[in-house]
């Protein structure tokens, strides 16, 4: 027995038989766009089930799904990758995932989900903590809030954002880790980074999307990351709210956190298409790039977006609006749902674990690049 | 800034005038129901917040806002009593709590809340703990599971459900108290019980009431504690799905667990209306209580419901259903949204830790009810 | 390889050939007492070790060593029962414990230890509770502290005291519990005990014993509780600092809390010797037993101690001193190293859980003792 | 009332005088080393007590108290720095400590102490991870086992120690730090190094020192970082124990972390005087040491200790013997007692979480010197 009826929770159940289940995802409300998948599965502990989730060479990314192991926990904490095969030719293309239940009950998800109930705790933990104001910076069309927390001292006006697509959990998880460390007292990194700069941090930038159970869009069928030239209160006041309040305080450094579906690889993207880049600007972006490559493995500069030719940026992208709006050095942060190839781990895949390690690595290399 | 589209979130913003906001109470859906509030609040840290929520003397249960204090968190862990005021003649009958902000933002509530997040926690934990068994009874309107745990190997059978009304979060707090101890391996209590009696446990009758953060009834406006006589698929199908498994079973011990709106302390109501009541049947009830009595300063017997005469029950509600259809022992736990008078706690009032411990309390006398 | 030159270590190395050690138990200081063990072994992980303790029918209670298991441990936090037989013809009597190493090393000991670390863990956690004050009472022989922890505005003056015989660790998890339900603010049990009553608390009474790692007697090798009628400074100065504290305070109710080496049971031993016992003092007595026989499958009264004629009990022992000194409903608390048999655990048998929820349950009957 | 008869315990009270204290701080057994301090403070809650230890001009490091401020914990988890100044002229040299008693007891010590249990804590925590091995190397003087923990299937071979001198306990929080990281199994960095490495941890070289309270030497008084070219059973069984076991497996790369009393800053002294030191081999040094310069505030290169000439080391060091006597890249990891003052930490000083960082920093750094 199947259910998604919960917090980002998207399945539709075709057909039960036994235990084999023919799933599909349902799309984004207003949208064409389907990749996005969480649901409970409950039966005898001891069965092997055996779920195929069809009709995918229409979903979003069809290259996400050779290769891609789906994601499972039983205690909501630890996720597993599940085995899981990728067929295109078999039902419009099905992924097959199969899992022993160990007890009565399992949740399965393209990632590891991040709720919002989880996202007011972690708003709740960073308000509490000494020195962090929190700001609503405006609402959504479903009704939620946009909220923002702000910290440090400095001159360095930072902006760190996430979940413009919603379905991108890495994105909040990282927002967790890089949080968890900020507002540490004992951390040094923490402590001189807060000297240096000022922290605007929008944990997630699309609530109703991640509540929904969307992919890429919000409650509307926005994509909100081609909406930063000209948002709008009616399409995209999440990214209205935001740009406006960018817009009071300058920004020199911004980093905007994804997932990416088909890239086996964490990797950044640029703004090299913006219009009158100089070679001042853009050495800010390859030099933090390359830092941030030599502290960790779970980071790499071979695989990554093709680069977009001079003058030929999209604008409407909320790295390249940044940097072009700001001459800030603004860059879009990129985490697989299959894994980080070059430093795989075979039990969990990419994993919320090491989203949150690396939203730690991002800040050390951030205080290496203002030292350098 | 006030804020409640989130689970179980339900306040209207009337008006807000600098740190002073006016607010109502939406009612259930299909309803007249309006009792219960959850809403987020955010404003300068340090500031004072007056928060008046107004026309409630057309509230539910009018009696419950005098000698009531709202609850307040910043961590979304520890909910303490904030101080409230009642006054019938203001403003449609005002309560006006009044809250000093120690970070940027705080959760007000009727009673600390318990999210459907929780809900699946708590689930999860239980059905993989050993011997712990996990059934999907039925499928609320909305379209979420109505989860059922089992375990022991005795032959007295046991049913605790929880929720009906879901703005009583009071009662999953007991539950998680209760499951808690029952699952721990160590303790001889949940030894000795599940070697006696076989537990089926619902921890959240409502699920749909919950997230809609309703006070008393599902998702279409319906008292599930109204439909045990004749539950509906149409109307009550929680109440079907649940009443249909008891009926396989049978029962002989069921407790239902709830919150009042009015009287300051725990009590338990019985069955004494129900046709051909006998003596011993209606001891076996009286004896629990005067055990339960007898083991916690949390629970009395002076305060509590009138008596229906003999042949006068409603037999529509759980307890009396039960009762009647099965000659179980059968109770409905109250437990206040004030405080337990007797046994005052000026900080919290009554709360969600006492909620646990009187779930492990009543295992307690459980087992020394089954040992009498 | 076998270690035990730590905190409550105790084992001598007579021999080791491959996986089997013949090992011996050292003495307490200047005493023949010669029970309690404690070590470390180390050895390749997957390895079946057999460790015989020999010499046992000249230990302090050759009785405790039939259907007793030794506990062992290799997270230092879950302590296991490990199967273990008992030969009185082998090598002056002979306890087999076979356990196969799921890591490279493991702890035993003859019950759970509880190291002075975690003594002075549990004092600076209970003393920074609100309206918790600690005392320091007085100096053992090796120069260590006698810790005592006072709370309550009550005036009923309750004195709790653990650990006279040091290797009786089971009588500091019981405070453990205890002083964790006492200092919890939500707890009205604690609540209403601590506006009734001042507690004094003595979590290890003899601290010297406890680090030695002897069975039953202090620095220089005298068993504490047979020092209570005539304590000096020489040999007891640990009796002789609690009980000056006592005689400022006075004692009406007092618990002495104990491990029996023999008995497979949790039982209460009273004072029925002392001289000039009236009716009401023993029923006092008596109705504690019984009502904590009725709220926990933890305690039973038909197993125990035999009783002491009228005038003849032993006058040097806690229990029987307080009683006859104050007047005060005194016990001794004991509870077993083998199991409760009323109630078993197979996995572990008595355990450190056990005697922590036992220390609640008993604070538990104290209240319903003073209510009746 | 002040107390230091326990782990690692060190002062005595030559008078107390209201709320000030005349304390001397022991010199280490069979030793004129004297420095390190660990001692209980028990008075009135909300009192100020005064604190003068005296007759500092003749401890170790006189230069380490000026700019000095001893640690104090209420909880015995948080250390805090404890407003200290030192007069040289007073009393022998006195450092004055105040502090104002929150609860009625309070610890204070030179440096956040590590105490034997929470030793064999880590070890046992750390042996039960996947794929470590303990392995017991040797023998002290007390009799304590020298513990060792082998992990990792890689070529490199690593060696790490820490606590030769055992009042250096930033040495063992490193460690601590070090192996949590080392030990996870969704850490890419120790994924990483352990397919590279094979590593070699003693996370205390000294127990007999470090349970006795000590500051540089063993159980007689023996300072074993000058005993790495002749150890000996009789005077350095820890040292000979570790290098016979360092011969068996050689050494690529070593890092023996200590404490400084005196040099506000985290520095790396290396091997520069070491016989026919090769400018190869010195680059594999300084190579590491700027790569952890560079990835954090916590370590700096412009402090530190004088370099010695070539051909003038002193050769009884464990880093200089180990990398002339293996061709090792060694090292000597020093923390500051005071502070790192290139990142300041007005709350704590330099402290156990900063040491457990810069365990994991090291670990970091040493994957990125690997893969230069």
């Amino acid at each position: 027995m199947i259910d998604a009826d919960f917090d980002s929770g998207n399945i539709e159940v075709l057909s039960i038989d036994g235990a084999v289940a023919r799933l599909a995802v349902r799309a984004d409300n207003m949208s064409e766009f389907l990749q996005w998948f969480h649901f409970r599965v409950a039966g005898p502990a001891g069965q092997e089930v055996t779920l195929k989730i069809t009709g995918l060479e229409g979903s979003a990314y069809p290259l996400g799904w050779p290769a891609y192991n789906a994601r499972v926990s039983e205690d909501r904490e630890y996720w597993a990758a599940a085995p899981s095969t990728y067929d295109a030719a078999e039902d419009g293309g099905t992924l097959t995932v199969r899992h022993v239940l160990g007890s009565g009950i399992a949740w399965f998800a393209y990632f590891a989900p991040y709720s919002m109930e989880r996202h007011h705790d972690l708003v709740a933990q960073a308000a509490a903590s000494d020195g962090v104001a929190y700001r609503r910076l405006g609402t959504t069309l479903d009704g939620q809030p946009i909220d923002c927390l702000t910290f440090g001292e400095g001159e360095t006006v930072v902006w760190l954002t996430a979940r413009q697509h919603p379905g991108e959990t890495q994105a909040e998880w990282w927002m967790e880790g890089m949080l968890d460390l900020m507002t540490d007292p004992a951390s040094s990194v923490a402590r001189a980074l807060r000297r240096r700069c000022t922290f605007h941090v929008v944990p997630n930038c699309n609530p109703d999307g991640s509540r929904r159970g969307h992919l890429r869009t919000n409650a509307v069928g926005v994509n909100l990351n081609r909406e930063w030239e000209n948002p709008s209160a009616e399409q995209s006041p999440e990214v209205l709210a935001i740009r406006n309040a960018m817009d009071k305080t300058g920004v020199d450094f911004a980093m905007d956190v994804h997932g990416d579906e088909a890239i086996p690889a964490c990797f950044l993207a640029g703004y090299e298409g913006i219009p009158g880049l100089s070679e001042e600007h853009l050495e800010r972006f390859t030099r933090y790039r390359t830092i941030l490559d030599r502290r960790t493995p779970d980071f790499q500069q071979a695989k990554g977006y093709p680069v977009s030719p001079p003058g030929k940026g999209n604008m409407t992208m909320c790295t390249t609006q940044l940097a072009h709006r700001f001459g800030a050095c603004a860059m879009t942060l990129e985490m697989p749902y299959k894994d980080h190839d070059d430093a795989p781990d075979a039990a969990q895949n990419w994993s919320p674990e090491r989203c949150r390690q690396l939203g730690a690595d991002c800040m050390g290399a951030l205080l290496e690049w203002l030292e350098g």
